[in-house]
């Protein structure tokens, strides 16, 4: 098997640098896992070192390879790689879900994702045109959560509709009816929380089907950066 | 004068994209601004066009200029970069004050930058080894907002201590004594506001001359992105 920089359309990906490739590592899942990379300067640390040394333990391949390392990282000082075949899954429906509407950076998805673990939510629908959540940005930005959640993609706003229908649902728009400050969430209903994407926001469709919530800010900025709005409204529904 | 790649010794900055470059011009700090650069393809625009037409109104000089916007920019699809000259500043001591001890990551400060606005937060004090503020990737992902702070540099922790003095200051570390919902902000006196490096955090002696705090979270992460802990911890202490 030859392999290239990181492309949508390839069967596997990529976590790069030492904790991501340990998050994959320790994953609960089931993926499989081709191999690990490791850089012949980074034998010299103690932590990948031992990481070698567990790929042995737990007979999985592992190549020390410069050459190709070089190859498929985006920074320079990446001493591991892990390859890892792409997975299909589903959100548990029976959850609280997080729902992003057509995100287009895998570095601010990355950090949702990191963030969402961070305050117990482990279900992420994406509503396309959506960023590839197999994007090695995105999983390094995730910091390795990314192998701790499930995702799953829909279609469309009008597939979102349905969905929604089984959920106590909060959606985040500028002009939103309450702040979030003001949201009394219940625990014991599925709750849905609805972020758009980081420029347009929200379509204000959404104002027909769902309760608006709005974060409180001065007006010296349009709008908050959408990984701190998820981070804020997360925060105040489970501990503030 | 010779327009290169942003390099951290240029005497000039960047700003990229319509928006950020109207931020620029629409600042308050008497920035001298040397020349915007537009792409041919821009002006089909209307928003393009007309800051055309405001530069020549306001006789700030401008160029049609491709081949140079796409030799210093980082992205394709950039049809507005402003250049400016590099100010030193700053930060008004009388008012609340954020710190960041040794931030590395550009994109991460611009986000920093433009939630403190948002919570209306206007300082920002550095501490070296840091992050260029004026590093075009810190500037956009701003938005703008960098225009519209104040920030200084100081050289160690040292003189941190001397500085934090005279306010009533409050540090953010996974271990810390009292939890964001707990701290009670006394409006009438200066706040001071301490951040650690993206992966190391702040060093275990701030414990022993600021008041330390933490943002409640599962154990299922090792720590937030430094961005959303500011996020949330300036919205807690203003609007939460």
């Amino acid at each position: 098997m030859k392999f290239k920089r990181y492309n949508k359309k390839s069967s596997y990906s990529y976590t790069f640098g030492y904790s991501t490739t340990q998050s994959l590592l320790k994953n609960k899942k089931n993926i499989n896992i081709i191999k690990v990379l490791i850089k012949k300067e980074g034998l010299k640390d103690k932590e990948v070192l031992n990481l070698k040394q567990n790929l042995e333990k737990n007979k999985i391949p592992y190549e020390i390879n410069n050459r190709l390392i070089d190859k498929i990282s985006y920074k320079e000082n990446t001493y591991v790689i892990g390859i890892f075949e792409k997975f299909k899954e589903d959100i548990d429906k029976n959850k609280d879900i997080i729902v992003l509407v057509n995100p287009s950076n895998p570095r601010n998805v990355g950090t949702i994702i990191r963030t969402m673990l961070a305050f117990e939510f482990k279900n992420l629908l994406l509503v396309k045109p959506a960023v590839d959540v197999f994007h090695p940005s995105l999983i390094r930005a995730s910091m390795g959560a990314f192998f701790n959640i499930n995702f799953e993609y829909i279609d469309s706003v009008k597939d979102l509709k349905n969905i929604i229908k089984n959920y106590k649902n909060y959606s985040l728009m500028l002009d939103g009816d309450k702040s979030v400050n003001d949201i009394k969430i219940d625990r014991n209903k599925k709750n849905c929380f609805i972020f758009g994407n980081e420029s347009r926001g929200l379509d204000k469709d959404f104002k027909n089907f769902t309760n608006t919530i709005y974060i409180p800010h001065s007006n010296n900025i349009d709008s908050l950066n959408v990984s701190i709005s998820v981070g804020i409204t997360l925060f105040k529904t489970k501990y503030g």
